[in-house]
């Protein structure tokens, strides 16, 4: 078994478990626990989990159950957003990883509740388990920095008023380094936060971060145009007006740019082992997540 | 002038001024901040933020501009759930303090991102200040249980599902203690967390902050029947189908339980008063918002 295949087989049973079990534990009403588990338990990838752990772990740190929280509470962030992303009022999606979006099965009102009361569970999850109050504030102040208006809510914002207006190169670099970037740029910090590693260290495992969520934002854009419906799970040629690496450089500068992309995130996955003298092992393999041969 | 009128005249453009100059640096998309601003700057009592510094100055202790904003944090969650609350997908208000509600203004989109920015707003300003760590961290579990699908949240959800469903007086409780409830005993806990009051020693104060809480509710549902839109800000009679306690009560028995509840809000302030030796004079000054002689 590859490395990658023992990382995820180790831990996405239990974040998976940890996210449908504690969200009925942390909630009280019936209808609206049901409506978060449905999004949380709709088989995603848990990539933003996974990159925080693979980040604690390059680190040499153990993984106890209280750590496992507060670096799973930014799925319960991103699950927010999807839900919230694919309200009527928003990108009227009714499609999510092939399965009917939170709205279609238990309406807006309750949707737009669900993703109200999981953004307010992720930051119950940074803080209430045993780490020292130093990590907790910090984990709840970066995730909020990460999540608010300027951050992802300021992406989500800049996505739904442009549209039907085209943006330049930088401003649609803004846009995806806030709706996309923020959260996974967090996902990483919080294993650095968690990890103890002060903020002077972290300045390559953060290039890694920001180049990672580049790449994810241009190989959606990417996929979107050559995937069909089947294997992608939602709707596809969903981003004919949009703002989109392809509808503004073309497919194969897209392709490319993805390509340099990954390649300086490894380059910094490299300095970090050559000059910090971690083991970046896993966040590298988490690069095989972009299947750049098949598109 | 009255002690009240010193503290509000003192306070209140404090907090104002918080609330709208913070949010425009906290945001970095125009229109968002924009959205953010027109809610937060609807003119509302301010009575969350209120009751936090009226708890941290009955305890003796000053406040600086880093307690103000950590207790200013409450009025951004408050309307953020306004916000959403009026949305087309849930309550449908069109005016909110006689004003068009924000989604009139600048549509449902925005005002679904404006109330999830404002939400993470407030768990930044909790955490983005220099206070301690462990004052910062329990700040942002204590309001994210108070927001969360155990508390406001999870009232929010009873209210929608349970509109022309007849709840029992009990469901009826919990219903409020959540929806309402729980964010107004968050915000005399937060000035006690402050102000570095131990658990045990909470225990009076966190009475007066449920009946506060209990009383704002009944207050609203008998102001609903009793009032007309011009005096009120909001349009009125919207309640006729709704669990509320005159729907439930009756209007005199209504009446009875909340001047019953403050009374033994008083009661409460009375006891801390007398065996712990703090002067909560404000807060029972805060509680002249009642105007039990008027309805």
């Amino acid at each position: 078994m590859t490395k990658i295949k023992q990382f995820e087989s180790e831990w996405l049973p239990k974040i998976n478990e940890l996210l449908v079990h504690q969200v009925a534990i942390d909630g009280s009403q019936e209808q609206l626990v049901a409506a978060m588990q449905y999004s949380v338990d709709a088989g995603g990838k848990r990539l933003r989990p996974l990159l925080a752990l693979a980040t604690v772990i390059s680190l040499g740190k153990s993984v106890n159950v209280d750590v496992l929280k507060a670096l799973t509470a930014v799925e319960l962030l991103h699950t927010y957003s999807l839900i919230h992303d694919d309200l009527p009022a928003m990108d009227d999606d009714d499609l999510r990883r092939g399965k009917p979006s939170n709205h279609v099965i238990y309406g807006d009102a309750l949707a737009t509740l669900a993703g109200d009361g999981l953004q307010a569970l992720a930051f119950q999850w940074v803080t209430d388990n045993q780490l020292t109050s130093t990590i907790q504030s910090e984990l709840a102040l970066k995730l909020a920095i990460a999540a608010g208006p300027a951050g992802m809510v300021a992406g989500q914002a800049d996505d739904v008023l442009n549209e039907n207006n085209p943006l330049t190169a930088d401003q649609l670099r803004v846009l995806h380094e806030n709706k996309t970037g923020a959260l996974i740029h967090y996902a990483v910090e919080s294993g650095l936060i968690v990890g103890d590693i002060k903020p002077s260290d972290r300045q390559q495992y953060l290039r890694f971060a920001d180049d990672y969520g580049l790449a994810f934002q241009i190989y959606d854009d990417v996929l979107d145009v050559v995937s069909n419906e089947q294997t992608l799970g939602k709707p596809v040629h969903q981003d004919a007006d949009k703002n989109t690496y392809p509808n503004l450089f073309g497919l194969a500068e897209s392709k490319r740019l993805l390509k340099a992309t990954i390649a300086d995130g490894l380059a910094a996955l490299d300095q970090i082992q050559k000059s910090q003298g971690y083991d970046p092992e896993i966040l590298r393999a988490l690069c095989g997540y972009f299947k750049i041969e098949e598109i």
